[in-house]
């Protein structure tokens, strides 16, 4: 049986929030019998889904943070939103995991603030799963941090690899440090820098990597500023996108190719799956004192019960306690 | 008729060299009545091979640049290499521009050093021709400059937008940022102050665009730093090729999915065909004194041939010229 895990959920986050957040908060209960959780949001939509199941309860309060709020200042003035009560509800132990669809800023300002960071980390860090062939990898930073220090990107390396240990079941992460060359001399100054810090200080570390392992998962964790993280992420989904909606169009241009797509459809559903983000739900924030799962805005049932189920591995892992760790001993 | 162009091409450049090269030479000599080739490189492969036709010439040399040199230092020491000869020719007036599918790093060293750059420019860079659905887009740096000054990608919007104009035949390119948000006060602080310098600088800028706007083809010129460029382009390159890849498993998988894969083969070729690197030849150098493109490593005979007629183009339009005005007169 595994151990009890209590992952507050924000039912407003989400472009099709609240309706595909309940949805998927009942889906987690369902395969997950050791899960609890803990909904923030308006009375009329927490109280009466709170009394569905024994192992949901309702924080009702009374604001939302809208997705195009500047986030520094709408956590700072909606104390009372769905966002920075669920963070506050960690932080007082009342749960011991936030999730959220909603605005990826406010939530990372919100678990900054509220949560704290982990004693010895400088940067949190946003980072995404990304699916591959065999199995996925961890990028970070994807966007927390657009200018980084060398040190920085060795914390990123000790987190990443933490969250590939807890959430991912990857006994020992190699870490790779994205650069546009092989050797080690190649790269900016900051990847230079970082590849001489991270040969001694992160275990695992196999050297640069490029664009190209991004896709290929050829590492557990890549490591890189949160600027190029975010580009190589958009890059990437936004090619994934386009060539399915290209080869729809191919199939479905005439009669013949429909009927022939109908043959191939069972084996590209499998393989879009495969590459789906929706499978790993959402993007967890690395570094706070406390577990945090940022979920895509277009989230459907499936990512946010997902975002929950990672949410609850990590608190069941003790990824926090990992990451403490790993910085206190960074030679480890 | 078109003006008459004389491009030299490397034919010790590539990964299948020098037979690949020889065939796309011959490709592009029939599709250009008048395009001149003037060869370089080993005396028993240029001197048969000029005997072909009267619009080919030959300039026998000794050393080969193999691609795993250091560039600079190999540029330096072998001054009868294909590349740095190819370079000078340009430089003496003997030909128009370069082609070569050889080192990416010693091509640009060798027309950096000998070529020299066009006055004004501080540094060159290496464009990729990004192809979209509806028409290519230049993405540029990809990797000549791994840390960049916010001046220098000003610099870069006006090389890529004069080689949309001369080579792409796009009137008026629109030029984006390449960043981590549309705002202006969005990104890295070099995203943040190459922003200001653009909206007063570059005509046609349109603003920030993000990592999704690459694929998509959004703009027709997006400008960033080496290093960014770099894990962009080989993030796209990666992702297209091993989708690819797991599209045809799926479609061989058995008899079944191979007879239906038989009718959707022409609209899925078409389909690869449109977003193949092979079909633009090559990555022009820009900022050199005169035309320089680079081609893959792994170019087959078209995509020689390809960037052997984009170094032609570049010529008749007056490339070089373009971007000097454009330097000149920063603020057109």
């Amino acid at each position: 049986m595994a151990r009890i895990a209590t992952v507050v959920v924000d039912v407003m986050g989400g472009d099709h929030a609240p309706d595909v957040v309940v949805t998927g908060v009942r889906t987690a209960l369902e395969h997950d019998p050791d899960l609890r959780i803990v909904l923030t949001g308006p009375a009329d939509v927490v109280i009466p889904l709170a009394e569905e199941s024994d192992r949901l309860s309702a924080v009702p309060t009374t604001e939302v943070i809208a997705m195009d709020e500047h986030p520094a200042t709408a956590v700072r003035s909606k104390k009372d939103s769905s966002i920075v009560v669920g963070c506050r509800l960690v932080r007082e132990g009342h749960a011991d995991g936030f999730f959220s669809a909603g605005s990826t800023g406010a939530c990372m300002a919100a678990a900054t603030l509220v949560m704290g960071r982990i004693r010895g980390i400088s940067r949190p860090a946003i980072a995404a799963i990304i699916p591959a062939s065999d199995r996925p990898s961890v990028l970070l930073d994807v966007g927390a941090n657009a200018d980084c220090k060398a040190g920085n990107l060795v914390q990123f390396a000790h987190m990443g690899s933490a969250y590939a240990r807890a959430v991912l079941d990857i006994a020992e992460p190699r870490v790779g440090l994205l650069n546009i060359g092989e050797e080690p001399t190649k790269g900016s100054a900051l990847a230079q820098e970082a590849h001489a810090l991270m040969v001694e200080q992160v275990s695992g570390f196999v050297g640069n990597v490029e664009g190209r392992d991004v896709p290929a998962g050829t590492v557990d964790v890549i490591v890189t500023d949160g600027f190029t993280g975010n580009v190589a992420l958009k890059v990437l989904e936004g090619l994934a996108a386009s060539l399915f909606a290209r080869i729809r169009d191919v199939m479905t241009a005439s009669f013949a190719t429909t009927m022939a797509a109908a043959v191939l459809k069972p084996g590209l559903t499998e393989l879009k799956r495969r590459i789906d983000p929706e499978v790993h739900g959402g993007a967890p924030l690395l570094g706070v004192d406390g577990v945090c799962v940022i979920g895509h805005g277009s989230s459907g049932p499936k990512a946010i019960a997902n975002g929950v189920h990672a949410c609850a591995r990590a608190v069941r892992a003790g990824l926090t306690d990992m990451i403490a760790e790993a910085v206190a001993t960074p030679d480890a």
